[in-house]
């Protein structure tokens, strides 16, 4: 990894995924009970486990810092810095066996992510995006793919019916024009795509720590991350995401959607 | 493996897995030209190169059976032994870079499959079926999980516009009394099905190439596969197939289906 500002915080961020990863592997594929959240969206002791264990380390490596986390909320809202926790992208694909799911780490610099880590612990893959930094996969340095135009596009995106109604005809729109759609996969497309294998994803419904970690790591390898109205993500962003392996699309392809 | 009258068979069955695998994985997550075939579905160097080199093995110690493969076709169609065979089933998985497709390795005897591989060469996870014994992942016995009721099963399916118009409606009806839906994964949910990950896959417009190595993996994991109308999966079959992990599931799945 070259010098960088957050050289400290990229090793801290890497020993999280660690301590993650060793807590969430011997519950894959393993019997495993099931919560439902008030969203209804499932959680496992696996998530939590791996969120505590998460804080704890930076309770005492940055106690400065603020901390958002999916399963456990936020301590220190108004910190400058903001670490945004998602101990497994993809629930519903840990709890199926499907090894593409995540752990989503990110550090926020005044409501900017400046740092983001996706971790997939089964299969020991692992992305990191800095700020200024070209991303890396498994230590190595990646690039998203070019694409001349839309119908060229292989997009993808986890479930259609995550999105809302409306936002379900605006992606049909979208989708119709593109060369091919995959579905499934949470946060591993973004990964598939800075590594160059599809060229768009487009996904509703997201939060702030589905999102953050994703944004340093597609713009690190030459993509873009936008909000379906072609502005930077950040805190406050409504989980309307597009990302982008070539720049050229996000025009077309925020046009074909009609919004 | 206990003794089996196919123990000469199954030996075969892994030698063309292993061979396909080692043509297939090269091509993973590289620079790779896509064809379009006839059906506008994509097909590459690797599906014909695994599928070749697994016919040459076959011409020559089985030059009696017959062989019918997803991308050269049948040789010996009346031959009372069949090999069926797809290289890369979720080929569109494979060119996303997605390690959720398979190599399917069928011997079919009068139109009955009794003996299936699913192979997954990129994870080195390899399912084995065989008519009378029980079905073994990467050497390990495996059983399905029993599931009480329709609204606590786990329902699986590669992706809903892979449905015709009218069967999109009667998977929609299932799939809204089901506890969750995953999308993706190909013949990659059978598997996992078979495991005890998820408790039902249903999908159409499968050719036989696409589901006869699924059927002894399935039910010698304790599972059942039928078609849409309960019968038993044959070189006949339509394609509109349904797996369960408990046998209980399947009147309820069809009801639900409104067929």
């Amino acid at each position: 990894m070259s010098r960088s500002a957050y050289e400290d915080d990229i090793r801290l961020a890497h020993r999280l995924a660690d301590v993650a990863a060793d807590i969430i592997r011997p519950f894959f594929r393993a019997p495993l009970t099931i919560d439902l959240k008030a969203d209804h969206s499932p959680v496992t002791k696996a998530d939590r486990g791996a969120e505590q264990a998460m804080r704890a380390i930076l309770e005492k490596e940055r106690p400065e810092d603020g901390i958002f986390g999916e399963e456990m909320g936020v301590s220190r809202p108004d910190a400058r810095r903001l670490w945004v926790l998602d101990p497994i992208d993809g629930t519903r694909a840990f709890i199926g066996g499907r090894a593409s799911f995540g752990t989503l780490i990110a550090l926020v610099e005044d409501g900017r992510p400046v740092l983001g880590i996706i971790n997939q612990p089964i299969h020991q893959e692992r992305w990191v995006g800095v700020k200024d930094l070209p991303t890396r996969f498994n230590g190595e340095v990646i690039h998203t793919r070019s694409c001349p135009a839309l119908d060229h596009a292989l997009l993808a995106t986890t479930s259609p019916w995550l999105f809302e109604k409306e936002g379900e005809v605006h992606f049909d729109k979208i989708r119709l024009k593109c060369r091919d759609t995959l579905l499934g996969g949470d946060c591993y497309n973004y990964g598939l795509l800075s590594l160059g294998h599809c060229d768009l994803v487009v996904e509703q419904g997201l939060k702030f720590y589905d999102f953050a970690a994703l944004v340093p790591i597609v713009e690190g390898a030459g993509g873009i991350m936008r909000d379906w109205q072609n502005r930077p993500l950040n805190k406050n962003s409504v989980g309307e995401v597009i990302a982008a392996g070539d720049h050229h699309l996000i025009e077309p392809a925020l046009s074909a959607m009609e919004l």
